[in-house]
């Protein structure tokens, strides 16, 4: 076939793409930061953001979007903290798309200079390859869960701008070898900061925070 | 717009399930039974795997299809029980379809009268929804994960012939309500029966490979 000089377009940005994009412009307009809480089912995502928010305190505010397949359990227990919180369900789906994010962000009673937190449906793999425009994903692993846990889901691991391992309290009853762990999130990831976190003993928290002020825009 | 007489023919079976019904097939011609072991990612399903194998002893023979995303781990580990074992490596995708279960478990060495335990992928939304042939989907949901995930993926609940609650040698150290857990269960599927295993201390075992023998074809 010959070639012609015909020239063509090609829509570069997928429709999750666009609307990313653009939440991108609405944080930046209104000096927010998003994070996007990643990690398994019953990983501790909701109770690390409960600490977080009351480690807190007056340091910075915070506003959470909950995402999850069906129910509202996670968004009352965030409407406890008394900070804005929406609940978002994906209808089946098993990860958050820009589009929703977008709209749910919008409506949300954000404050300048706050961090909205976006805790995705509990899934390894789906959640990591749809960007909602955050500033950084953080992925959160339970040390219940194994040590291959990065190796096995590598997408994430690699995403992400942080890890935590979560449910520190437990190491004690479980075969779980930290350092081993650790060594198989710097294979994939081999600069991402670790932190090892327990909501039951406040371990961690602190660290975690100060990293969240740290990359707050 | 007008009515016309013309017949619309729909193909009712979308690919899955046409290679699930394959499946079916060659599991009635084989005399096979196939269980599809779903449950999120550090749920413990190969652990209980390789807890049924060594309970099982001569009572019934084993082969195993080990879902990932990546690596070999899970296969290597079942390999180590002397059963037939092949690794289905997803490409980055969140579930098992049908078509890949379908070749790899015309290779597999199975004897006539066999379990062949497909261990899906760690996810507890995705793998419900695609049929893959089995004659019974088995939810694994560890005591770490907390009470109310029947209830925030009701799907696989639904579905499941079988709940597993895994882990329970570590109930004495969470804030974890098996009978609240064992509600939930029931508001999405009435009469499924819940077991309450350790592989850790083998409670429960043989209560599981019981009921796996009940449903043998």
């Amino acid at each position: 076939m010959a070639t012609s000089n015909v020239r063509v377009y090609r829509d570069l940005m997928g429709e999750n793409e666009k609307w990313a994009a653009q939440t991108r412009e609405f944080l930046g307009a209104k000096k927010l930061t998003m994070l996007n809480l990643i990690g398994s089912p019953g990983s501790g995502k909701t109770t690390l953001l409960e600490c977080l928010v009351q480690e807190a305190g007056d340091r910075v505010r915070f506003s959470v979007l909950e995402g999850d397949v069906e129910t509202t359990h996670d968004a009352e227990r965030i409407a406890r903290l008394d900070i804005p919180v929406s609940q978002l369900l994906t209808n089946g789906a098993c990860h958050l798309e820009a589009k929703l994010v977008h709209y749910a962000l919008k409506d949300l009673a954000t404050s300048e200079g706050s961090v909205v937190v976006v805790e995705n449906v509990g899934n390894l793999v789906c959640p990591a390859e749809f960007d909602i425009g955050e500033h950084a994903k953080i992925a959160v692993l339970s040390v219940t869960e194994g040590e291959d846990k990065p190796l096995k889901y590598p997408l994430l691991f690699r995403e992400c701008k942080a890890v935590v391992l979560s449910k520190t309290d437990l190491l004690p009853h479980l075969r779980f070898d930290i350092a081993q762990c650790r060594d198989y999130v710097r294979q994939v990831n081999a600069s991402v900061p670790v932190f090892e976190v327990s909501a039951m003993s406040g371990a961690g928290v602190r660290e975690l925070l100060n990293w969240v002020l740290s990359v707050r825009a």
